[in-house]
């Protein structure tokens, strides 16, 4: 039976999501429990993607088969009272068979959370502490560039070569709460540090250091080097994956 | 020369505020590095008072004296430069030598903070993760009998017998945040435990397993047995010291 399991997790403890062996990770820590649940067979979890060491998730999605026929909300409450805390299984449902978290995925939306005001201990884990002004209205400007279809080639890394690296960025936002700040990416896909690139290059822009304007170019020349460092991981929130 | 100092903390990481052998305190780790800024002298922190374990501060008040004439905004920034990101140094002031962080204190207010809505694991140390409802008005209608002067012993540890247990509370206030709720208590001053002991009475007063004219009965009887529960450390907040 298949089932499709919508949760969130705090990414603090975990070296990512993927699972590697003797560290912990998010679907390490679900294959863990689930092996317990399902009478100690081994049990594969599917995510919709994965997340880098830090990062954070609001609504991750997986698919996993188990052999026995669960009461969906009772699978729920024995996943949690299982857990550590830093998971937080919010639904699980049957699924038909061919259901795949991963690849009938339509689109993903991220945020990213910037403090500009002063440095927060208590969210040092959860919001990139900038602590500084920043440009917001060439950041909204540079955001406009990034939107629609292009070969973001120049925002990912190169370490695992691609067929294609043209995914389509369907909308974005910035949100301004006083102080703190949330960039948000609605996207067919993301490729690794694709997010992370983007928001280090917009705060590039937002201190002047770039323009918005040079995003046409960055985008153009398809090479990492022309874009901006990498945001630091911990603003980071995969917020929902869409089916 | 006698320095006021200004700072928060997450309270996650420490046992507490006060120092304690081989235990990694807020008091310990600010002596830790403000020894090394005064020549290796040792230097006594005096601190408004203390924080149990995993609560927090947004404006925590310290003072202490060093051997060195120091520019404020200097030793702001080597502070800073040595702590480890959880405690941050907001301000620095240079003050009379008569100035102690404890005595003057004229009062205080604390933060509780409640979940009352979904589970969220980014949120676990930092916002107590009730997850149900609560009968607000009433609990609105508890913090009144709380306001004034009144005998806390109900309310407090007696662990350490104290000469008087009469404190008063000047203001309290309940704000609601779509889930998120924050109970805020302005006090004369508090005893140990005596905020999350007031906090766990209330929540069972909002669950209507206490009335909220049961505390005019709680506190006459000056019996902690007869109050609720402790409260969570980590929803707490100690945010601001008044001189």
């Amino acid at each position: 039976m298949r089932f499709k399991v919508i949760f969130s997790y705090d990414g603090s403890d975990f070296m990512g999501f993927q699972k590697q062996p003797k560290k912990r990770t998010v679907q390490g820590e679900l294959e863990k429990i689930l092996k317990k649940i399902n009478s100690d067979h081994k049990v594969e979890v599917y995510g919709s993607g994965r997340t880098d060491r830090g990062v954070h998730a609001y609504n991750q999605v997986c698919h996993f088969d188990l052999k026995k026929t669960l009461d969906p909300e009772k699978l729920k409450v024995s996943m949690n009272s299982l857990l550590m805390g830093d998971i937080y299984i919010k639904s699980v449902e049957k699924t038909t068979e061919n259901f795949d978290a991963r690849r009938d995925a339509k689109a993903k939306e991220y945020i990213y959370k910037i403090n500009l005001g002063e440095y927060n201990p208590n969210q040092r884990k959860y919001v990139y502490q900038y602590n500084k002004r920043l440009d917001l209205p060439e950041i909204e400007r540079g955001l406009k560039y990034l939107e629609g279809e292009h070969n973001f080639k120049s925002f990912t890394s190169t370490d695992e070569p691609k067929e294609s690296y043209v995914r389509k960025i369907i909308q974005t936002n910035l949100i301004r709460n006083n102080n703190n700040i949330e960039i948000i990416f609605l996207g067919t896909g993301f490729m690794k540090y694709m997010v992370r690139n983007m928001v280090g290059t917009l705060i590039e822009i937002g201190e002047g250091k770039k323009k918005s304007e040079d995003l046409i170019n960055i985008l153009k020349k398809e090479d990492r080097t022309k874009a901006g460092v990498t945001a630091e991981p911990q603003g980071l929130y995969l917020n929902n994956v869409f089916y």
